[in-house]
């Protein structure tokens, strides 16, 4: 376990840890508790926090807030730990809030097309409870996350393409701030120009500006006809040219996927309903409209844009429960990758880019899995520009096979940021990437982040040591800190 | 004239103007230009500045804007003076920094659908730039706005149903903060979750927080096929339960605006290339898809959706050119609305409900407006459940008549907040709805905008008394001062 540095915060001590108890439902400083609430799904080092505290009720947040802000001690908000930036590391400490018992969805205004909802209600729950109504929140970042981890975290997945990301689809939150109090905003309303937009400050903020109990969510109409295809291509880069051209094209793209043959040969390998597929580079679509014949205009065109980029026949999943399969197969590519190599845990890239570029940085970082010699399929929402390179790690691996893994990211992410892009499309920054955060937005924007970082959390005890470095350069070097932790931990 | 308060800031002293005036393009004091630098297209009262500073590149904002910091003088961001609450009033007096001649078209990415351009490049200039692209920048408040005001004040329009507004659409600025360091934000990736959302956080704040100098947007590509209709509707309140039925078919809707009687007669009466309408309450809809078959599906499916609540027969406008006569006249219609009282400046209220509420709301509005007994034709962005009233005043009436205006306009921002909507959609706050911002968000958020403005600028020195109402009460009440001021213009 790495060692934990205090940095002049506060120690949760036996008489804080009996008051946390008084203040909500229930604390545990059980081991296995505490290294579950530290550790996430990636190879970032466990973390735990020195106590877990079970929040029921936004009264019993606030009590946690203050209790933590008398004290001085870190306070990191937990959904479902399933965030895969060291976001639920404990660095310095502290108490882990698990909201995941704050689990209502308050209201479903169907004519609206909203929701409010607890934090800790997953996107899954939200769905089967919307089954009947014709409606659903569409966000899909794979994992079962929690909505309120999923808005701190800036979440999407293969439907951005169509409905955006969780930026788009949160019109409103409350929010237990640093000092305790309670703040709501945004609204009802289908847009606004009233101020200072706050709820898109909070989505993405990863709990350093304050712990979100309630999400006012949109919800978007089930369309009245869909259909899947997936279309092999000769070259990956072939593919992201041919995603280029149906983003270009108009069609109202659903999901569009581009998965490389090493995530194929992943897919085939996993137990899954849908049966293997050929070892190709392969483009995943859906459509979905207002009728089969909207649909069939819009899978008319995509095979056009397919096939002037050397794709080939489109292969239909029409029907719902193909189409289910499908993508049910598709997002399990996180753990059919890391099954390539059993018993690892992933280092999770995410780059996002311009178009244009989408094809040259696919191709680039495939050469540069190919050269490293190691394990890396690569796929993402290709729709967006978005792609990940899984890259499984085994607690045996020598150092020398988790530097290459490392200088893979690292190179991925420079030519990333040279073209344009982000090194973080969803996946947040955690730990993780607090190192690239100068890089990418340069001094001016960090220390703007800073500015109000501290403006709404004077003591720092929201979620201390992720997002941005800190003034004094700690987190620069975060990753490879991380990085160190991670092997004093194997 | 108002009569400037200056409430602890600094004076622009002759020295000033003079090193202003080293420092940009140039200065102008001539009061007929700082006039029209204090007065935006609505019924607020001008406030000039009390020197005008015209900047052509990002140095010379820099330097205005670190002289105005050394001198505590309030600056203010001006595009091209179309906002209609007050924005650019300078209330402190202080400098106007004019953009406009930062019209620079800087890059335009076919290929990825994104161009950067200066902030005082207005909307029309960019779009005749793109005209051989096959894109277009479809955001459009109606005005041909800067690309920086529009930004600045969260604009959106009638395409918003669509495109959505400025939040959606700007992937990234560059901004000069108050202490003079200049700003990068966001980038050209399609979605990022790296660390706040800075560039959301600037959008629509009113240059409260610093001075846009150059914008990221993201382009969209001209649809192959469209289509608009028109249909009319027995009452105002049916066709706004026909937009409500229409959003949720899932129809792709280009534009969907509906219009009451009144505006009709506002639009009849006033010159434009387009033939009469029915005086009826009437829905102007727009589609667009990837080719005639897609279009066709959607107006036919919205069609019935219609039909359904009571409209008419559709009446099309597939000519390009019938088209561009019936926009055109429909984005003419606050002038027409004005012209219904020559020499008449408006009151335009904003309010922005869920859908569900539209029909009770633009009811309720309409029948105020009748039992007042004043002009106020009702019209709006109805697919995201926005309307305006339109409620031209006179130098000459009588205060009984303007008290009977703000009482509509007062009513009607109480009933959409108590909806859970927003009292401005798109028009941002300015002066004229600060003393809303308290009862629409609560203390905590305002609070929270208020720490986040002291972070980034401690001075007060960026377009000070916009947005929310100070800590010491101070434009609590300003749509009163606001009125009186207007009065003693007058």
């Amino acid at each position: 376990m790495a060692a934990v540095v205090r940095r002049g915060f506060g120690r949760v001590t036996d008489a804080l840890a009996e008051r946390l108890g008084r203040a909500c439902a229930r604390v545990s400083t059980n081991l296995s508790i505490r290294d579950r609430h530290g550790d996430d799904e990636s190879y970032h080092a466990a973390m735990p926090p020195d106590v877990v505290a079970y929040a029921a009720c936004e009264r019993e947040v606030v009590a946690v807030v203050r209790l933590c802000a008398e004290a001085r001690v870190p306070l990191i908000p937990f959904g479902t730990g399933t965030s895969l930036e060291g976001h639920i590391q404990a660095p310095y400490g502290g108490v882990c809030l698990d909201l995941s018992e704050m689990a209502a969805i308050l209201e479903v205004n169907e004519e609206d097309m909203d929701a409010r909802v607890q934090a800790g209600v997953t996107r899954g729950a939200l769905n089967a409870h919307l089954r009947h109504t014709g409606l659903s929140f569409p966000i899909d970042p794979g994992a079962d996350a929690s909505l309120g981890g999923m808005a701190a975290c800036g979440a999407s997945g293969t439907a951005a393409v169509r409905y955006g990301t969780m930026r788009e689809n949160v019109l409103g939150a409350t929010v237990v701030l640093a000092d305790g109090s309670v703040m709501r905003t945004g609204g009802r309303a289908r847009k606004s120009s009233a101020g200072y937009d706050l709820t898109r400050l909070l989505v993405g903020s990863e709990g350093t500006l304050g712990v979100i109990t309630e999400l006012q969510l949109r919800l978007h109409p089930l369309p009245a006809a869909a259909s899947a295809a997936v279309c092999t291509f000769p070259t990956l880069a072939d593919g992201a040219c041919a995603v280029a051209a149906l983003v270009h094209s108009g069609v109202a793209l659903a999901r569009c996927e581009l998965l490389d043959a090493s995530s194929i040969a992943a897919f085939n390998a996993y137990p899954k309903e849908a049966p293997d597929m050929q070892l190709a580079p392969t483009l995943f679509l859906e459509f979905a409209g207002v009728s089969d014949v909207a649909v069939a205009e819009d899978a008319r065109i995509a095979h056009a844009c397919c096939a002037d980029e050397g794709g080939g026949d489109f292969q239909f999943a029409t029907g719902a429960d193909e189409r289910r399969r499908l993508w049910a197969a598709r997002h399990t590519l996180y753990y059919a990758s890391l099954a390539l190599r059993p018993g690892s845990r992933g280092i999770v890239t995410d780059a996002a880019v311009p178009l244009s570029r989408l094809a040259e940085l696919m191709a680039q970082t495939a050469a540069d899995v190919t050269a490293e010699a190691v394990v890396g399929p690569i796929f993402g929402h290709a729709g967006d520009g978005n792609f990940h390179v899984i890259l499984p790690v085994l607690p045996a691996d020598p150092p020398d096979y988790v530097a290459r893994l490392r200088r893979i990211n690292d190179r991925l992410i420079r030519r990333t940021l040279a073209a344009g892009g982000t090194c973080t499309g969803e996946h947040g920054v955690g730990a993780g990437k607090r190192s690239y955060m100068t890089l990418q937005h340069g001094d001016a924007a960090v220390g703007a982040m800073r500015a109000i970082k501290r403006a709404l959390d004077p003591l720092n005890i929201m979620n201390p040591g992720k997002v941005m470095p800190d003034a004094d350069g700690d987190g620069e070097g975060q990753a490879e800190k991380s990085a160190a932790r991670a092997e004093l931990n194997e």
